[in-house]
């Protein structure tokens, strides 16, 4: 006799209409598959891209980012087993790939994303769900090990996107020991790229931010200034904080167009813009140019950075949890898109 | 009594319509000045814009590649003195302020042009002249001293700009030991990338060429390959050559649009574009940005790699001159712009 049990999943209905709903328990589907009970998931600021302006493809199965123990894996699985606490990459990746072996899992060969089809057309539901299928779960997951009292799941959780990303957003800003950093952007990103900077080594770190709490909140992971300005009185109360023209990295975590202007602006000649934002904007080449300013950065391979930030976490003290300041259960989804809509929350942690 | 001299310099009067003519000689003006005798001069790529375009502000005074001796200092020189052979750099910069430092002359906060007034608004005439006041001379100049008997005058000149612009495509796009590299453009500025390419270690250099005097050029300097479709076409040559999904490092030695999308196109995920082409073209932001390719360059800091550059003419059996193609007196300057416009010559030197 088969019981098919249901599990509970998150969806987007239609713009701003967000429900969750029963679905069938996902299963090993594949040899390389894994399945993983959610501990911990989390909304992203892109999941309000589609919140805001749903297009095609709705129902949208939401969620890319969450925090897990494996419950079964295929025959084919080798470096994860059952009772593993496990980080899942934002995206599902094979590891072995050219672009992988490279360092870019974003190009990976056989991409794919939670709450679509893999690689194989099989369906997925989305990582704000009680339990998930991941296909290729030897590329996708990485196994936490031991792990210290105090780090807690929002630390965790954070470096299977966020975290990387703002990672991400100051490694191609060229960031090292001694520079001087501007973020563009105080999202739960751009306070990722803080958290980043001052562990690679920044001395100074600047933050545009127009929130009260969000500025306490980047001074406490690490910034050393904030200035509420935009736009040219943005740039001038930087430069003149800086004493000079411009920042020798600039970390763009927000995507628009005065956001990419403003960064390149407060890059100093030579200096490098590191790119996280999904670009809605026109990058100004002839300024670049001008000023030999680089422009790095794009979909960040977080994949590659998350050995390297989990021993951070368990054994560095990098604390990156600390962007979640709200959580909910996540039959509460609709209200944890509703307040990061509405900017009450920065960024909200969501319970199965 | 005073006796003035004079001497040939070139202007052009109207779009293709160069002139040679007398002029005052030009003298010590500032205390930091030197007066440069021009043994060899030459033609840019950006001369033709000018040539070809020609807008406001003429008549035009032409050229900012020269070699030549010192023939005389102000007060305050310190590091030349007349007698000196030296590489002028192809912009007048102080050496001494933040950009400069900081390995960005281009940026140099007196930075002024030869044929315009200085940065105090004294005159100057161009490069393409017999003699030429330098201002800012201790930032500007570079002294020769000795020289091995089979190093040219067009070895010397080329690193006045041609060959640091190519160096700066190659150092931009990150080419290392073993990178395999395309060079977007066969003017005398990819061809500089192809030398420079091959002495930062890169184990494959591609260059897309249509004609074959400069492809067969471009393998005398160390190009592995040349292919010569464009476009599409080319794009797909080239990564079949390669078999992969592009080169590690690009050089774009062009500036049009076409030759910015081919650049792009070519480049692996995580690779990057150096760009030394005046830019009239739009960056593909989000095709960067997807596969995280890197957008570096700009006006090359030619002054920054002087010196390891002449170290390298020197020393290290460098030889940039091969790029000149043709040699003429500098009262023949019309007929090299003549040529150079035609593609009849990829660079023309003028002896005064």
């Amino acid at each position: 006799m088969c019981s098919t049990s249901a599990v509970l999943t998150t969806s987007l209905d239609a713009a701003r209409t967000v429900a969750v709903r029963e679905v069938p328990e996902p299963t090993v589907q594949r040899p390389t598959d894994a399945v993983v009970r959610v501990t911990a998931t989390c909304i992203c600021g892109s999941d309000l891209h589609s919140y805001r302006g749903a297009g095609a493809g709705l129902p949208l199965l939401m969620g890319h980012e969450f925090l897990g123990v494996v419950t079964d894996v295929g025959s084919a699985v080798t470096t994860v087993a059952p009772g593993d606490l496990v980080v899942p990459h934002f995206a599902v990746v094979d590891g072995t790939c050219p672009s992988c072996r490279r360092g870019f899992p974003g190009s990976c060969a056989r991409l794919s994303f939670y709450g679509l089809p893999d690689a194989e057309g099989v369906p997925t539901v989305g990582g704000q769900s009680e339990r998930v299928r991941v296909p290729l779960a030897d590329g996708t997951l990485v196994r936490v090990g031991d792990r210290p009292a105090d780090v807690t799941d929002g630390d965790l959780l954070a470096l299977s996107d966020v975290m990387g990303t703002g990672h991400h957003a100051a490694v191609s800003a060229g960031v090292g020991p001694g520079s001087t950093v501007v973020v563009v952007g105080d999202g739960a990103v751009g306070l990722s790229a803080v958290l980043a900077a001052r562990r690679l080594g920044a001395e100074r770190v600047v933050v545009l931010s127009r929130h009260p709490d969000r500025a306490a909140l980047a001074r406490q992971l690490g910034a050393t200034d904030v200035v509420a300005e935009r736009g040219r009185e943005g740039v001038a109360a930087v430069r003149e904080l800086l004493g000079r023209d411009g920042a020798d990295a600039v970390c763009e975590c927000v995507g628009s167009q005065d956001a990419v202007d403003t960064a390149v602006a407060l890059t100093r000649p030579g200096g490098a813009v590191g790119f996280v934002g999904a670009p809605q904007a026109v990058l100004p080449f002839r300024r670049l140019f001008m000023r030999n300013v680089r422009a790095g950065g794009g979909v960040a391979p977080v994949r590659a950075y998350l050995p390297e930030l989990l021993d951070a976490v368990l054994a560095g003290g990098l604390r990156p949890g600390r962007v979640f300041d709200r959580e909910l259960p996540l039959a509460e989804a609709a209200e944890g898109y509703r307040a990061m809509d509405a900017r009450e929350a920065v960024k909200v942690l969501l319970r199965p």
